[in-house]
């Protein structure tokens, strides 16, 4: 229930005292140092952890692209992360200039074990944290000031001992107080500055001291200004790399990483795609090519960013979103005329002066740097319209493609668009499926069938008569049931079909209910799908059968021109 | 493929200079005026339009929600948008005190079109925009800026006249000087003055200036430096609404919206969800509930937010992120125990002081607000886990769950987690699985069945043998189908089940493959659902209707007791 007068219980951010403030002047020139924290931050907010196989694969991935920081998990919390992090180093799988990082609780214990995972690395980052927002001091933790300061003075003491006891390992040190963007800004610099009284870092060795806006809580213009006070403020700034680690919790993550480096942070902290917990980390691969497209090369390579894109997919189990910039299926097309319009006449003024300023309307990057066309820039195509046909299909006509037949349709569909050259309906959608696939009914065809099996055997028999181009025909075989039985019959009369894939729903309730079967099948050493509906589900899978070997003897005349031709 | 020196292709943005500039110290302490898009800029975005149904149900909820300002279409570009202004006016649909807005280009017969469209409107906004961004004046239109200018005023001349002509709409002007953010600052003040001065807007009577960031090209601060200088520069200042469209291409959208707001813009023009061209227009719905978080109500109405999500994946026939700020299934979720632990301390706090300030760690919104709830706050549950549990099952087991189905299952697997109380693995849930649904083998289950069907009869005889509570029985049916015989054969002993949806597909290729089945059935007025497998179709279908009535009937010894005891 959203309250009338909310004022009673949220109150208005903090805002910094920074008149003089100098970040809105800056502009970002140089790309930070990135630190990929997909496998720690953002593993932890899946629903479902990866396992070894999918964060070596995110491992893998992220050297590809080029980060040489990766923060690899959470060893003393997680025999997971501890088993990943050894079998990396184990393994020999970090390249000499990447850089592991592993973070840990300020907890004697946990700071033990987070050392023993780390042994025998060449080179890792410690990344120690404690609370230092008030309301963690007060409601979670029940610590004064003073002892919030002692608890990370502790740790950096102690890992500094263990760093020192293991000089085998180029060390790191990095220090975050948690959720720094909600904790008052003299307290942050108060323990920072402790914090390396105890570690003594360097202008050579310097230590990183990670800045996180853990919850995003205000406008991004307010963080910007909290990393200015921070880097203006805090004792020896050229002893530090300060690096942001900011939300999405308000949707600007992106540009609080952005105004923060303008503040003068040196490094980020995030996830590709903006994985993470609740409305994720920042994206790296926004911030990346925000930069590419004010020509800063910002050292990562997203140049077939689709297969990035799947991987990542695959590894976090999650969607990225079809408007998702840079990379969602809609992000490079124009549905509307004018637009398109637009695009034509920078796309030809291009080809004539191909080594000019990008100024392509209405697209803000070349596709072709990112791996992805300008092909889709039409109304209905193979990628873009996957979803929406497919969606249109199941809920106005009950059809449920499965994922691959869907593919394989949208490919049909985009040639009806492309004959026709008009808008595609949804009824012209339908039409197109059931010409493609219910209507294959020549030139072979299942007349009649009969079935019958036995008691106490599972074998099922079946007699049919089918047509083979206008003749009639008997035929008759066994299986383990009705479709492996026609298989067979199929089989003894001459034809040789393998089913691969199979699926079948009920259409509709009560007496109208109909059954809808999917096949593909192996014929030839083609696979085909072929789209069955009948009453009886036995019946609808034999269809279906039927018509993907009818499917298959038409491909000398193309389908799509069956298809365009019973449109036009 | 991306360039090694990118400045080559790409310049940097352009920086308005306005060295004392204001707006970073300002807090955004009213809610604008909403205008939203949906209808217009997001609807020319979808893959396939809104049709006539989906955008009246879009219209009605946004105007539930409390939108004063909807933009309707682009009438003269598009026949169903034309008839759906009709259908909103002769038919009453537009509340007394929301005001409809359309789009149009300056063009004469355009414009007629549009005044067409309205006539017979309560209160219209027409919305007026010509190309004043330099590439579009060069490449796409080839107009020197004196060219630009006429036709904005010939376009305002005219609607003027038009609106004069009809007197019984309350109309409103708004006047956009198209891609404003990569418009020359000094020639976008011109040409606003320059309709100003044709049309004649009053502080009492002011018109809209709507600047967008039709594509967003820069960090958001210059956006605001821009809002900023055009507030201070152009004349007459009161006459004018300042209205922001910005677009999302960096992901930075919200921010660009918010900064601009400080900036000393009126109005926001965007769209649900962020909907629109390409990576979408900003989102009005966050932009809303950051006002919230801050104490300041937006005059929007997002108290039970869900179900504004389904209806516009409804209309839009596009998914809203799982990760978008105050909507999405995961944002709301705290997957780590240190979290889950804070979140629990201060959940108790606040329960003894439930007039205090909102300070629950990690929530930076109490998720009642939004209509949702804490419950979500744990590893797998009902709604997370819902994605996660149908993947994994489908991934690792070859098991394509039915939506409804699975949206059953994961309360069997939330139930799991709850009593064993730890995280739950893939195997666990595949036994769970197993468990409530495949083993589901008593008190009835079928021993043996035999089928036969004529040919030129498309019914099936089932003779089978079932066993209840122990003991063997004989039954039969006739059915269009093996299915429906067999639901023949149950009825006349006596179990009345009746198919309410039915899947079917293969797991596994080969000598492995086998049918996995899945029915819904209405037994005794409830909807149960059943599963089955086995190598014959038919025979997997029967075994599911089998577990139905298995689970119905042991629904008093609850299912999820039998299940935990199983895994304890």
């Amino acid at each position: 229930m959203m309250l009338d007068n909310p004022a009673a219980k949220y109150r208005p951010f903090t805002p910094v005292d920074l008149a003089d403030r100098q970040w809105p002047s800056k502009r970002i020139e140089t790309p930070p140092i990135w630190c990929g924290v997909d496998l720690r931050d953002g593993n932890q907010a899946l629903i479902d952890p990866m396992d070894q196989e999918r964060k070596q694969r995110f491992f893998d991935l992220l050297v590809k692209i080029g980060f040489k920081q990766i923060e690899v998990g959470f060893p003393s919390a997680s025999q997971t992360d501890f088993d990943f992090v050894r079998s990396l180093i184990e393994n020999d799988k970090v390249p000499d200039d990447v850089t592991i990082q592993v973070l840990t609780q300020a907890r004697p214990h946990l700071i033990e074990r987070t050392f023993e995972s780390l042994k025998g690395a060449k080179n890792a980052i410690v990344h120690v944290y404690n609370a230092t927002d008030p309301v963690f001091r007060r409601v979670v933790f029940g610590v004064s000031r003073e002892e919030c300061i002692q608890i990370a003075v502790d740790a950096t003491t102690r890992i500094k001992a263990l760093m020192n006891a293991a000089p085998e390992t180029h060390w790191t040190f990095q220090y975050s107080p948690e959720l720094f963007s909600t904790t008052e800004m003299d307290f942050a610099r108060e323990i920072v500055e402790a914090v390396m009284d105890v570690y003594g870092p360097t202008a050579e060795q310097p230590m990183i001291v990670n800045l996180p806006a853990t919850v995003e809580a205000a406008t991004p213009n307010v963080y910007a200004d909290q990393i200015e006070w921070f880097c203006r403020n805090v004792k020896d700034r050229e002893r530090l790399i300060v690096s942001l680690h900011p939300h999405n919790d308000r949707g600007t993550g992106v540009a609080a990483a952005e105004l923060g480096l303008m503040a003068g942070a040196d490094r980020v902290e995030g996830c590709l795609f903006g994985n993470g917990e609740r409305t994720g980390n920042v994206d790296i691969v926004t911030l990346a090519m925000n930069l590419y497209t004010q020509g800063v090369h910002p050292g990562l390579d997203f140049s077939n960013i689709t297969p990035v894109m799947r991987e990542v997919e695959y590894c976090n189990q999650l969607p990225v979103h079809p408007r998702h910039p840079y990379v969602g299926d809609l992000v490079f097309t124009a549905f509307s005329g004018s637009h398109q319009d637009a695009i034509k006449k920078g796309m030809t003024e291009r080809r004539a002066n191909p080594d000019a300023v990008w100024a392509v309307p209405y697209l803000p990057i070349d596709p072709l740097d990112v791996g992805r066309s300008y092909e889709a820039v039409i109304r209905v195509n193979s990628q873009s319209g996957k979803g929406g046909i497919s969606y249109l299909l199941e809920q106005e006509h009950g059809i449920e493609l499965p994922r691959r037949l869907s593919i394989e349709f949208s490919q049909v569909v985009q040639e009806v668009a492309d004959r026709t050259g008009r808008e595609i309906t949804s009824q012209m959608i339908y039409q197109a499926f059931a010409d493609e696939y219910l209507e294959r009914r020549a030139p072979y065809s299942l007349i009649t069938h009969r079935l019958a099996s036995e008691p106490d055997n599972p074998k099922v028999n079946l007699e049919a008569t089918i047509e083979e181009k206008g003749q009639r025909r008997d035929i008759s075989g066994t299986g383990n049931g009705p479709l492996a039985a026609y298989i067979k019959a199929l089989a003894a009369a001459g034809h040789d079909v393998e089913i691969i894939d199979y699926h079948e729903h009920s259409r509709g309730q009560g007496s109208d209910a109909e059954a809808i079967a999917y096949v593909e099948v192996r014929i030839d050493g083609n696979a085909v799908f072929g789209v069955g509906t009948d009453e009886s589900i036995t019946s609808a899978s034999m269809k279906a059968v039927m018509s993907a070997i009818n499917r298959h003897v038409s491909t000398d005349e193309p389908a799509a021109n069956v298809t365009a031709a019973t449109l036009a």
